[in-house]
């Protein structure tokens, strides 16, 4: 008997609970909600067993049978190392913290988190027959997804802010993708790829208008379990713009709690957000349940600068079931925070993933986090792709010139 | 008893045979040749065998009895995954090489390969009680060992042409290291540290200047070796500016071979250099075994700019021992070569990586590589830090805008 590569059964909207078969193409429910991909927890529980997975390579396809791909054949890779968790004992240190972590996924292929659900929603995509898709972008998802749909073949058409990170477009442009600057935000670039696909031509992949990049996210819950031995930390701290890896972590967990593979309490889940843009947390913070769109958007971590994310109320939802929060830092805190952990632990990680330091230095001031929760901190991508977060005009010296005689060490 | 983490044996010099204490910091042998590392593989190989290596975490330290770091508590990590090896079919047919591979580099911390070296050496110096050390350097090679020094708390100074790759300075910046920018090239900023280091006050952790950068590199070769299941490649194509790379790589083959554990030949070595600067293909050519310095080096691959190698004597000596080859590429070819693997193969690679497609292309033209040659390119770094490769002149569009209407595809 040839083994089952996905056990992957329907798709279902978490909303008002319609169920749709797996087959076709799809976007949203009928209601408007986002669909979540189901699987068939109960025939693999007694298929897989951790052990078996610990003999295979190190990459997001080990969890194959959670991944909603049919076969092996149909993957498309670019090579997708899993991603290292590490401790930070140094900032940790400084911020009062005994045991704070990191999962640091810059070694993405593209720099990002975003080729996570690019590989998987690009192999499914291929899978079902599409050959065009499109997509808004605040940059680096259009990047991932233009690499991965250059290795498959796919059409792919990219709409982004001008604002967006200059290298994330020039990422397009070589893979090959089309790609269209505008003068706004990403819901102006979503409503504009909105009118385009409902032309037929393209099928639209936007945050969560499919049901599969969500999937690809949820291989960085999958990946923190296994490498903290199956036993989740005390709190996760994630830089929420669309939400969708929260989302991915936390279906990854309830997943694997629902295969008994857990040991210990689900984390408290928490979602940065900058104060230029905080809808969820002004939502939060208010108790409701949906957010309002957040007026005027700005902020230096570019990636999380989504007014009104589609899936808000599953993120609420979440935030609210696992007692976390959600905290809103500013530009300021974010840069010095950046700054802070390249000096403390040699890493120069992104905007976005800096305010996940920030978040946890208010936290553990206001006593919510206490000293001894194992606290990790989602960093989305590399600093690389930010060079207007660094200053470094430095003197140029002329060769034969001695270096002591003209200017002095530049650190701290 | 406790199993023994480091099988360093010595220090030795492949010019004068001289052997040293691996006890002690060292740069140059008295002779003035780079020293290498040498491991008691008598011991080693009744100790480990591949299959033992098999079931370690998926990074370089899984090779730590072939490595200098004589404990697990003297490791300095960013977390270094193994680094994609795969096939690149496409790019492969469009130049009739059905066997074509690549191992990329751009998963390391910093964006590039230069993490090896400056994992091992920040390591080893730290164990040996060095607290400050200088280097010149391309750029690349600066961010990753500024990267590990503020992880180790190690003092870091740094100086490079000013036309280094711009992000690469704010590398250093950021993660605390003194910077120093110089309006010449790699060679006269090493001649400003070796004044420098003269004082006393520094280490020089030059390239070939300290014995442990090239065991970092070699884990590049025990990587591949073990990924392609202990059966090297025919041909290892290799951007080649200061050439530690390819020595590590051909000092892992040989130590695999001495240990018994390699199957079928050794493959043959080519270095490729561009064609403003390439004094290896030039000595190459001439059947020289000494380089002479370039004068007025220039190339889009700035990261091999390097008018001089210390190590070019060995570089020559493992081109002829390996039957290999020195290649020199433009940089019109090397900018099409980049675009064309984006295009084929969704990566975004650095010129430097590039240039082993183009050459690559030459040798196949050239009948030298034959159609089923299993050919491995090297890449070096991500193409993240090179934005200014890529041009993406793109209109703006107004939000509502239709994007049928205003622009067509940017692609082919």
């Amino acid at each position: 008997m040839t083994e089952r590569f996905s056990y992957l059964d329907h798709l279902q909207c978490p909303r008002c609970q319609a169920r749709y078969p797996a087959q076709a193409p799809r976007n949203l429910c009928h209601c408007g909600s986002p669909l979540l991909a189901g699987y068939d927890l109960d025939a693999l529980r007694a298929a897989l067993t951790p052990a078996r997975l610990a003999s295979r390579p190190p990459d997001l396809w080990r969890y194959h049978e959670l991944l909603p791909v049919a076969s092996a054949e149909r993957v498309v890779s670019l090579g997708e190392p899993m991603t290292p968790l590490l401790m930070l004992p140094k900032l940790g240190a400084s911020l009062d913290l005994a045991d704070l972590w990191i999962k640091d996924d810059a070694s993405l292929p593209t720099g990002t988190f975003k080729a996570r659900g690019a590989a998987i929603g690009v192999s499914r995509a291929v899978e079902l027959g599409i050959d065009r898709i499109a997509m808004p972008t605040n940059g680096n998802a259009g990047a991932a997804w233009a690499a991965y749909a250059a290795k498959a073949g796919l059409r792919c058409l990219v709409v982004m802010p001008e604002d967006a990170p200059e290298i994330t477009r020039k990422e397009c442009v070589v893979t090959g993708a089309e790609v269209h600057l505008v003068a706004g935000r990403i819901d102006d670039a979503g409503k504009m790829v909105a009118r385009l696909v409902a032309g037929g031509e393209f099928f639209d992949v936007s945050t969560l208008k499919e049901p599969y990049r969500l999937e690809g996210k949820k291989t960085l819950g999958l990946e923190i379990a296994e490498q903290l031995g199956w036993r989740p930390p005390d709190v996760i701290v994630y830089p929420t713009g669309g939400g969708v890896g929260l989302l991915g972590i936390w279906k990854a967990l309830q997943e694997l709690r629902a295969l008994g593979w857990l040991d210990g309490t689900l984390p408290r889940m928490v979602a940065v957000q900058a104060t230029g843009c905080a809808p969820i947390v002004r939502a939060f913070e208010a108790g409701e349940t949906v957010s309002q769109p957040w007026e005027r958007s700005e902020t230096i971590a570019f990636g999380i600068t989504v007014p009104k994310p589609l899936g808000d109320f599953l993120i609420l939802e979440t935030l609210r079931q696992s007692h976390g929060r959600a905290v809103a830092v500013d530009d300021r805190a974010i840069l010095a925070d950046q700054a802070e952990m390249a000096r403390r632990e040699g890493r120069f990680i992104c905007p976005e993933g800096a305010a996940t330091v920030s978040a946890v230095r208010m936290l553990r001031q206001s006593g919510w986090l206490r000293r001894e929760d194992r606290t990790l901190l989602i960093n989305t991508g590399t600093g690389l792709k930010y060079p207007e977060t660094v200053t470094a005009a430095l003197p140029v010296l002329r060769p034969g010139e001695d270096i002591r005689g003209s200017t002095r060490r530049s650190g701290p």
